[in-house]
């Protein structure tokens, strides 16, 4: 049931002898290591603990997580079999509130096993990895037209700030806002990148320095509290960075700090560019005040894995994820093409109109 | 030669039996450590290194590095202790660019040991020992003041943000942002605080949240990138930090981050406010752009203490401070009093002004 597919860079999660393994991205850069998952409960926990992260790869790895449930339970009685996947879509949806991507993949895998409920249950496991397979595949297709797409707005000799990891390690491959860089620099154009440090995860000094190195793409680390500084020094020419939820009227869910990101390149007049495959985008969502905000552990704040640099006893918030106003985007970037000024009447046009050729 | 000095909280430096101990900022709040200091070169070293920092403290420990110094060559012949002096001064000066306390402090020791010049090495010495104590002192009677005048800002209930550490810490006790904050509770305020955690050195999760945790003062630690969703939330209602530097312009250098947390407080109409004791206005500065900005090393940024986190090979910069333009302050808060919406004019007049007999 192998399946190769074009990939950029590191493969952040593959299919290998019936399981799934996904680079483990709470390790990175200082060791390269994959973990193997055979179930639902174990894919969601990996989500959960932030061994796969990014919106798009986390849609995958919840595909992949149902497709492990079915083939395992594909051999049992068919009420059984219906429960436990009931089950295996209920513990991946509880893994994260944020990404809607997990959402939207988990809803996608649903409607294609409903539409086989006549079907044995070893026919549905097996439609069920096809359609995992396919998420994988088409996420790297529309990442590679997104990049083309946004690779337009990117001038010859730019430096470019990113925050987070919207790379090849948050996706199936490529990249969103990675994504965008390298198609930006396929076709000939120099660019070089600053990367947000990205606390208190440390994406960016972990994940999108070590990609972007490993593609020697030219990247600079700084911390997040520095990109206000290079901007008003005139270090910073464009922002790319990914979502993880888009609403309806065009604000945009993404890491902490994004916001903080979008309001400075605002003062200095620098274009915000929100790299965002359609499946991001949340219709159901009017606006962003209503996208839950995910709050994580304190642990994550007052030090970094084992060093502890806080005092004891002291409260800490953590929330994950901040909201950009649609007002502060310059433009969404697509596969279906580039939204300019976001609003719900530009992104509902988006959603109805047609899946270019390209894409397919 | 010991002089019993009113504080508040930890004390940052202090004279005992002939020589300077510092408190080791760097490994703070896991350990609590005096180290001792005998010579210019060392505290030169303590300042270099960030055992001790904060523009106050700063000023403080170099003009004890220069009688340290005095002393311990007061019995040489005079040509050679001139030379001597010459020597400490030059040392101290190289020790950190940014914060104009340093050399302030170090025009002061200057000026009473060129007023001594036909006096014994040794009178000389006992003189510069004792002009140390004063500014020390005189450092916590202008941290009140600060505080007094800051503390009528503050209304009851309040959440105040800060970043870096401008507190006891800071200083040579009381501390100027935090001592606003402290002030406004000793009136019977009830203050929460937000600390930023202020990468990459951690000033605020490490100085700032442990010192307010001493004095039981609510304290909340948040990164950085933090900052702007808490203001969107609601969650801030005032912005105090401290300074290194305020041009003659009251553009302000501070803490890497601060012009950040200026332009998000601007955008949410959040009052930003700069303790800033007159020693910190550098009237020779006509503005911003030509305060230099010390640039420190890569280590700081790439991890912290034994741990690294970025990949090896990729380029990094470490920017100390940055600049807050004038017209992103709100107010100067001073011990002659408060300076709203400061420009060259108002800073003119406040420099002009006698200082006021509670400073006394």
């Amino acid at each position: 049931m192998d399946r190769a597919s074009p990939r950029s860079g590191v493969e952040t999660l593959r299919w290998r002898d019936g399981r799934l393994e996904m680079i483990d991205q709470r390790v990175l850069p200082a060791e390269v290591v994959y973990r193997d998952y055979a179930t639902a409960a174990g894919v969601a926990e990996g989500i959960r603990s932030m061994v796969v992260r990014g919106a798009p790869a986390i849609g995958c790895a919840a595909a992949y997580g149902v497709a492990l449930d079915a083939l395992r339970l594909a051999g049992a009685p068919r009420a059984q079999f219906d429960g436990a996947m009931q089950e295996a879509f209920a513990v991946l949806a509880r893994s994260r509130p944020t990404a809607v991507n997990l959402f939207w993949a988990l809803k996608r895998m649903r409607t294609v096993s409903g539409a086989m409920s006549p079907a044995s249950s070893a026919s549905i496991a097996e439609r069920l990895l096809a359609e995992a397979h396919e998420i994988l595949a088409e996420d790297i297709r529309i990442n590679r037209a997104m990049g083309r797409n946004g690779a337009a707005l990117l001038a010859d000799g730019m430096t470019v700030l990113t925050h987070c990891n919207a790379g090849a390690l948050a996706t199936a491959g490529y990249g969103t806002a990675l994504g965008v860089i390298r198609s930006a620099i396929e076709s000939g154009k120099r660019i070089s990148v600053i990367a947000d440090e990205t606390r208190p995860f440390l994406q960016g000094a972990r994940l999108t320095a070590w990609e972007l190195a490993q593609d020697a793409i030219p990247v600079t680390l700084i911390t997040d509290n520095m990109a206000g500084h290079l901007m008003k020094c005139g270090e910073i020419q464009a922002v790319v960075v990914g979502t993880d939820r888009v609403a309806a009227n065009g604000d945009v869910a993404n890491k902490i700090g994004t916001y903080m990101v979008a309001v400075l390149a605002h003062r200095h007049a620098i274009p915000f560019y929100v790299a965002c495959p359609i499946s991001t985008i949340d219709p159901d969502m009017p606006n962003g005040d209503a996208i839950p905000i995910e709050e994580r552990d304190a642990n994550e704040v007052t030090g970094y894995r084992g060093v502890r640099w806080a005092p004891e006893g002291i409260k800490v918030r953590n929330p994950a994820f901040d909201v950009t106003p649609a007002e502060l985007v310059t433009a969404l970037i697509t596969e279906r093409g580039v939204v300019a000024s976001p609003d719900q009447s530009n992104i509902a046009a988006l959603l109805k109109s047609a899946p270019p050729v390209d894409s397919a």
